[in-house]
């Protein structure tokens, strides 16, 4: 089932202990699609300027990715430049110039109204209502959002959670939405505003799912080399929300295996600057590292006798 | 198999923005034994003042720990007193007295010098060689340490881990232990000096354990309400330590329970202050922990067709 998927498209400049990347392909739309497209069709909108390089994005339409949504117009593309830090768990934004994405108003092409699966990046809660309002029978909507919304536009928040199925954010922005320190009360807190799935990522800790009455936790895969962190969190969504998409699925079955593909997906993406490692990604690499999960989580739970 | 358990012996008063508790039963080596003694005996060796009420440990004692290794001696016993911030994530010590456990020289009785697992506290790395001289016959050395030694000596420590087979630490530890940010090259660093077996745990991130070739992580358990963060760590490894021993096996299938133990061990000490909770805890409702952690970190691996 096909995936409509609205978001940032961006150039990246990133300095990592391991080298630099200028002006390579970011965005949360694009890691998304990057990831997602192993598992179903995805329908990108978004809006670039006359300086991107659509010829780099040529990976994606040759894996299903449909990109004729992608606005150009005149000026220049989202540009950001950032820098990690020794240990890659901090960085520091060095530049970020918004360009044509300052003014980025998604417009959804008709053809691409039936789409029953909605992944709604990181942009401004009333542009993700909007994207919706445009959707003729969404029946799984996915979200992500960021701090900077939470604060400036918590109202509008509050009223898309009421439209979301699953909302995908980092353990910061769970508690910081909550208003609350304990992950579980604040996962119980957001799904009592729609939400019926909430999947907290934790970067190398990995992510938990709660959803009603049970929760899953899926941990970050240990690399040897995290060589670029950038677009690690929308590789999972991608990986995620591509599975469900596929199963046309919510059984919990389904949604632990989403978790397990979203965090195998994140793992890879952190291999290589950009997009580039899922340039050259095969399905049995995906397959290979899903059970590399299982061997690293799987137990026997019979549990010999205890002295008490 | 029964473990001699050495490490401190103290008092502790807590304040958490749930309640607060003075003088109450603290320390590493009786963490560690509360959540030992529900799988092996444990023989506990560790110094108090004359101030120390003996009587509150009666609980140990009924359930197999051998408490005739305390000593005790004229003066204070050791005394913590922290606060636990609003997230439960930091703390601040407001005192510590260090009382009859800054000249502490473990004494191992003669009749503890058979024991075959051996358990050492977070205590001076010189203490802990001295431990080692007077057993036998150790089989299976754990081993806990904390920045203050990695810093101060770490010349002792690092020929200690050449005699210890598992080191249960922090991450944060591993990585200055190691001098190094990444977690798998940290544990490799560690293991190629001694512990084939490198626990790390991540607080309520969870814990990962590092052998021959392949890793283990078990989650931290979602609770809704952390009474007291104090012990959460020495529990962990009393779990995964007292298993160990009571399975006198460091088979693969085995290890990756007693990190489960560890964690369910982990997540029933931070349910009230000091070791209440281990009081009243029977086996029955580590059992249904146990199934609980596999609910939340099963999965079939079986892979449906990728779409590439």
């Amino acid at each position: 089932m096909a995936i409509l998927c609205v978001g940032s498209i961006a150039l990246d400049s990133v300095e990592t202990p391991f080298g630099r990347a200028e002006r390579v392909l970011g965005g949360s739309a694009v890691f998304f699609s990057a990831a997602a497209t192993f598992f179903s069709p995805v329908r990108l909108v978004g809006v670039v300027g006359d300086d991107y390089p659509h010829g780099e994005l040529a990976f994606l339409a040759e894996r299903g990715a449909d990109l004729s949504g992608i606005e150009t117009r005149p000026g220049e593309s989202f540009f950001w430049a950032g820098r990690y830090h020794y240990d890659l768990s901090t960085r520091d934004t060095l530049e970020t110039r918004l360009g044509v994405f300052a003014d980025f108003r998604p417009t959804i092409p008709e053809r691409f109204r039936d789409s029953r699966y909605v992944f709604l990046g990181n942009i401004d809660p009333r542009l993700q209502h909007d994207v919706l309002d445009h959707v003729d029978r969404p029946e799984v909507v996915a979200c992500d959002t960021m701090n900077y919304w939470i604060e400036g536009k918590r109202k509008e928040l509050l009223t898309l959670l009421e439209r979301v199925d699953i909302l995908l954010v980092n353990d910061a922005e769970v508690r910081q939405l909550a208003d609350e320190p304990n992950l579980l009360k604040a996962a119980r807190w957001i799904r009592d505003r729609g939400p019926k799935i909430v999947v907290v990522k934790k970067g190398e800790h990995g992510a938990i799912l709660f959803a009603d009455g049970w929760a899953f936790f899926v941990p970050g895969y240990p690399l040897e080399t995290v060589f670029d962190p950038t677009g690690a969190g929308d590789a999972f969504a991608g990986g995620f929300v591509g599975y469900v998409a596929q199963m046309e699925s919510l059984a919990a079955d389904e949604l632990r295996r989403a978790m397990v593909f979203g965090s195998v997906m994140g793992s890879y993406a952190v291999e290589d600057f950009s997009v580039d490692r899922f340039k050259r990604l095969e399905s049995d690499d995906i397959d290979a590292r899903v059970r590399e999960f299982r061997e690293m989580t799987a137990f026997e739970a019979h549990v010999r006798g205890l002295r008490v």
